[in-house]
């Protein structure tokens, strides 16, 4: 289980398949099988390099996710992957919230011009930063108690959620092949992409370096 | 243009295919097409009642709907549909949040020992229900404001939405064809759903009746 | 590797998740895991029953195939599954074609009346069968000079291919998670699926019974 | 309705959407709608060029096609477009046959050296392709003959089309949005793909730009 976030983890549950499993698929269509590594790199890269991505759906890896819904809902417009969630209408949610470092918050507010998406409306700074922060955890504070207070008096629990915000922790189990895989990396770890999925992405990309190196070779340069 | 909850709406953009095309699709194997509907409403049915529901692909509608992110989070998990939502990251979100009505909330709680995922912890009071009720619209003022607050001394945009909650209302187009919305409707109009998701289904189910009226009589039947 | 028809197989590559990881991941939206079988079994058939199925994303398995043509024109209308075949573009294609049994042919035929998939045009006797099942390795065999003929002077593969019969036998590596592997049973163990892809269908429900037992026996009854 | 090889078509069923419908749908993340084509064209640029693909999942065609197997057995293998075949399990298929051009038999043989795919065993002679080009006309004649006679005996639809060859023409409709009629287009206008698809392929790309002008032209340069 790595850490990512300050309250959040990837933990790798199992993957299937294996770089050797991936060439044995593509040499269905010459009617041969793994040969050996000298000659199959080549291959490997072949089928990467010209976007024959089928082999890779042979492939692939389950993994444990908490992170902020926030998060959540960026991932779960991936629609290849398969998703189980916390889910508030069956349990409370844990108090648990994403609070930002002021390093992150400086460093976003500064990227502001090359970086559209993160853009901010005026230039920060620091006081304002750190003040901004304080009202952050009191309102999810705020929120917290005005959630408890609806599941203490009877509030059905599908309603009590509605002031829980998007920085609040949720968990899931996430399954997909490996191609696809990739081409999560591929959106979430580009500059373009926000730097909380970044971070996960990037945890992601470590994993399938473990499990299957040589495609993660040829994906990472 | 239809008003669903108390801030939301669904708006028909624009639909494709017809009960007709359906038919000429499904006589496709047989090497005919559509014939008239004295005839053709019993391989409606035939199509429809066998789960042959590849002809049903050749139909659908695109819509625009307006509603809370609590829903947009079930709905989103619906992978057969295309997604174009309002974006936090590149905009501020409109201060619009959902608040249910006093009656949707004690009925949500009364139905609690039949529906589990309505369930309350407690039995609830009228008077403990509008309380949390005006709790809900102070914490969403309290929200909104360091929202605000955020954007005005330049925190990044994609950050300063944490304290956005899941009652907050969003936009988006959605598209789908005609077996995946009834797939939508077929699990979301069910009693088991959650009543916000269930009246956007039950327009949803109305706007297949206006276009897809053979189709709709089957479905509801 | 499992015999199928007279030159058919399937070969379990691997698989991946297990009963218990379903209900891991199942048990992720009460933020619980495994207890064990005597409580858990309960909710696997909750599960099953109420068509909570995307648990049954969290598991799968890859499979190599050998079938005739006929059975993968059918098989590959499955879009949720990841194919890699041999492709007659890259290789000369075996010279192995299906011959039915008589009996096969002869029970097809008489089970026309119940079967319109199925059914003949005319009542069919035993010599008319046998004379077909003749004629039918006698075209195999001209089909099979022709092709080898156009290698031989030049024809690209390609085009060389064009008198191969959909009797051909070809051969695939095919992974799916085990929901849509039940969806596929479902559809190709039925009495009205071709008695050709039944045969496959079984033998892969065997094979799920052996990895998941658990859930094969919830499908089965 | 236009012609493709010796014997196909393709047939425009009707569109949905518009180059303007995925602009709006695009500023739908930034809460703005269709403005006009001076600025939006660029917008479209950004989109198509960033692969920000989802506001091109608005649009869409409903098509009817008629090709050989061959063709369709490598169209199939697309798994976000809908289907519905002819099938020879409900009706006997028409006697049609693809035969290659001389012409396109030299020209793919010529062109071994460069297309590892179309690539043949030896070099052609023009004698040699008429002579295989005979032959092959005469395997068609032979498989009808045995096909005709099993379902005039009563051997089951089912099993009497096991003669029938790849080179038979089937009829199919099919619908898919613009996003991955694209996605069609780069791999099937590819020189790397067969000739045979790659000439439908490029009549559906003049569809695309009769229907979507403004997407076509960011496409195709």
């Amino acid at each position: 289980m790595t850490k990512v976030l300050d309250k959040g983890y990837i933990e790798f549950i199992e993957s299937w398949g294996s770089d050797e499993r991936i060439i044995e698929a593509a040499r269905m269509s010459t009617n041969k099988g793994f040969v050996n590594w000298d000659e199959d790199v080549k291959l490997l890269a072949y089928l990467y390099n010209h976007k024959h991505m089928t082999p890779f759906e042979m492939a692939g890896m389950v993994l444990e996710v908490k992170a902020p819904i926030m998060v959540f809902r960026e991932w779960h417009r991936h629609r290849t992957m398969s998703y189980n969630e916390m889910s508030a209408r069956y349990v409370p949610l844990p108090d648990e919230d994403y609070v930002p470092t002021l390093e992150r918050v400086m460093t976003g507010a500064n990227t502001a011009t090359t970086n559209k998406q993160a853009q901010s409306l005026a230039e920060l700074n620091e006081q304002d930063a750190m003040d901004w922060l304080y009202m952050l955890q009191d309102v999810y504070n705020h929120c917290q108690i005005v959630y408890e207070y609806g599941l203490k008096v009877g509030i059905p629990k599908e309603l009590a959620r509605l002031p829980i915000t998007v920085g609040r922790y949720s968990r899931m189990r996430v399954s997909c092949n490996l191609r696809n895989w990739l081409a999560f990396l591929t959106l979430r770890q580009d500059q373009a992409a926000q730097w909380e999925i970044r971070v996960y992405a990037d945890e992601i990309c470590k994993l399938i370096a473990e499990h299957f190196p040589k495609t993660e070779e040829l994906f990472s340069k």
